[in-house]
């Protein structure tokens, strides 16, 4: 009997599984033709708590290409949800029509929640500040293709380094390789929350936290820019005033190296001058169309002998706990109560936030 | 020349079809792969003039497995519709689109509507406070699945019976089986209507309305509860003081037999318990499943032989009626004037109603 | 190796390619069967910068029916273009995802824009004012289907001639062929565009501008019917009073042609007398029917040799220009800002207006 898999969190990958999904993720972009009916007859659903146009269309497009179908919502107002239903019902329902569950949330813990419920796979496509484990796949498969590895390597992230899940997960993912060296750039309001500097400290990462791209370009083998938002800034004038430093521009590549890899998650704004789309360092396109890949391997290797596999859920009702014992605000266990109160270690088992 | 056949109302269907559908469904089940390229190259159009996406995943999972493709669209605002399209002109379009078209409506009749002018099988997903016919199809089949049979049983029905559709529809098309007994359970102002009431007086079927599932559980075969919307009451505090008539507690299932059905037509609240969804007598996810495989029957009885199926519209344009007979604003005919005053009797043709 | 065809403007296509898509579009027309799996693992995305349920649903049915698969989104208010993303980064994403991109925009000139950077073939399925051209391939298709020819003939055009991006588009096409004559049926106020009047001068069309209906229905091989909107008139009352010139009743019908050919683009409201759907000479529904066939005729022939044409986009990042030329809010040069400032001529490559 095989036991379900899920894709909850990067840091679940040991280092086979993740440098054979690389590699079946390398055969597909070789040979797409070879996988178009592989997942013939096949469902895959995405539930789609808040939109992202984006990753819904990379999931989307993923399946179609493995020849499978697509079922899903991409809308909180969505009638069954606004009915009230519990995340674990619409789970163990989408469950009996779709062979995976790609679930994007705000609720921190959404997916792990799910999976505690779910028949099928569910693949994490974000909940809230948490983490989002194929964009980093997507990043660190960019890295491997683009460089040729992930260790020894000179990493600039720069931006909003302290909402930024997606920045979070990359560093966490890329301090498991040896001898990495992070510059976390970013104005002083956004530099990386203190558990994330822990994480870095605790795996005995070298990083330094500067104030612009400029003092460190000419260091990095990477640099990994992210957007800011207006919204964490206190005002218009604040946002203007910090564009300094998370704007990247031609003049500030005049002393990075002539292979640098400069990667975005996307989508973009303004932060990174139109014109560098053009310089051959630019590979934020690449990275888009290898998370397609990715993504493609992923679904293969979650959704393979599943014929065989365990199709009830590992759980399903829990007594409501006593006591809550996250206090997150956004964590999924706030609006679903009947969520047993997990932790692992001190912190909560769904949002990874220290409990008390 | 085939006919075109329609699945507008459960009741249209004779014995020996629904027992052609529900062997179909088993099969499906038994062995899905068999199925799986039934429908390839055929279209399914999903009209959703209210979002219901409990329904709507249900039916474009249903064409998918069997090989065929969705399109549709879920949205009163969009855009055809929202210009003031007739319901006519939509159907006769979409019906050059698709094979087979799913309508849901606020307004009642509107799937008998739109089968006066589509050129392919048109089900009805629910039209107003009127019918839901696959919802039924799926309630009927599970009794047949979990109890072998739909005749000789006590069947409670608990919760909204005054506005419940899926109730009025569950209640008539188990009426017409022999020696059913029905125990009606909710608040005063919640009571079954007054059709509905005649209808089962005149199917001479025994029925009880009574006060709370206590007072009957220890009777029952099958325990069938429904939502409550808050808005069905005049205030918060009238609809949690009759709260205690409408939710299932483990307790109340005390006396209940140990081979009880118990089903819902989902999306649930608060109504069942959570711990219930473990009690082996819960059967609610596995009607929901069981929608899937009869609505996969339906499909495929409908659309067999369309090639020799008459492709033109039975109708097309009418002239607008000197006065319309019925007065139910919720009635399609309030909104598409063109439509003809036709009755059945002494109601109204599209909504049931009774006309003057 | 070859270039991508783009559909952008109708006008780009010569005698010969027109031909071939009419006569591809009846060989797919008398034996779809031949063509179910002809685009068997494409993908089309529909890019709808404003909804647009019908065209839409118009192309997802065509790639379907082709055997391919379709994403998109349909929301100006999704997520990624919300957030600010450009409209190059979203083709040029998207054109890693699908085979063939179809866009809608309020913008004109949002489809050219998108070519300057999509990968793959780009088509128009509507910008702004400024064209539509697979409306007017379904127009003349069905003209060529229900007459034999697209010359020599009376043709009426009735409506909003201002506004009508569809009439605008015909109009021009039309003028190509020899020995038409037009007939331009309108209120005061909704008359052409003087852009227009002078295209027709140009190409040596007679036209007559005239105020009914009635006045010139004799003449008519084919009468144009358009959609005239409430929020072109100054008042409700206005409105009224106009309808009287745009509305087609069976009266006006009287001293028509019996083989007259009367079109519509639909969604149609009220301008067309209901009953007149039973009028054998009401061809806009068969007009929806031809509007499938030739856009599966287009995307095959947009997407043949896929695999041997030149995948990078033509260009990517252009300098913003020190000064835009086009005025025109609604060009999309006014939101894209790194747009060239391109012209033909005396007008914007992009909207077709004027510039300086």
């Amino acid at each position: 009997m095989n036991t379900l898999r899920h894709m909850l969190d990067f840091g679940s990958l040991n280092d086979e599984e993740w440098d054979s999904l690389c590699r079946e993720a390398d055969k597909i972009r070789q040979n797409p033709a070879a996988y178009a009916s592989a997942r013939q007859g096949a469902v895959l659903a995405t539930l789609f708590f808040e939109p992202s146009t984006r990753t819904q269309l990379s999931f989307q497009t993923a399946m179609l290409r493995l020849g499978g179908s697509v079922i899903g919502f991409s809308d909180p107002g969505c009638s069954s949800v606004a009915k009230g239903e519990s995340l674990r019902d619409t789970v163990k329902i989408v469950g009996t029509y779709a062979d995976v569950i790609v679930i994007r949330s705000p609720l921190e813990g959404s997916a792990y929640a799910a999976s505690l419920y779910s028949p099928v796979p569910v693949i994490n496509a974000g909940d809230g500040g948490h983490l989002h484990p194929t964009q980093t796949m997507t990043d660190l498969y960019t890295l491997r293709r683009e460089l040729g590895r992930c260790d020894g390597l000179k990493i600039g992230v720069c931006g909003d380094l302290y909402y930024g899940r997606t920045v979070h997960s990359l560093l966490s993912a890329l301090a498991r390789y040896k001898g990495n060296k992070f510059y976390l750039i970013s104005t002083d309001s956004l530099r990386i929350p203190e558990y994330c500097a822990r994480e870095l400290k605790d795996s005995g990462a070298e990083f330094y936290e500067v104030k612009t791209i400029e003092e460190c370009i000419g260091e990095l083998d990477v640099l990994y820019m992210t957007r800011v938002q207006r919204e964490r800034f206190a005002s218009a004038e604040e946002y203007q005033r910090q564009a300094g430093v998370y704007v990247l521009t031609t003049d500030k590549l005049r002393h990075a190296k002539s292979d640098l890899v400069i990667l975005h998650p996307l989508p973009k704004v303004d932060e990174i001058a139109p014109e560098i789309d053009d310089d051959p360092r630019a590979k934020y396109f690449a990275q888009a169309e290898n998370g397609l890949y990715i993504r493609m391997a992923l679904i293969l290797w979650l959704t393979e002998n599943m014929e065989h596999a365990n199709r009830k859920p590992i759980h399903s009702a829990y007594p409501i706990p006593a006591e809550r014992i996250c206090r997150n605000p956004r964590c999924v266990t706030s609006r679903e109560k009947y969520l047993p109160a997990l932790a692992v270690g001190d912190r909560c088992a769904f949002c990874a936030h220290l409990v008390g």
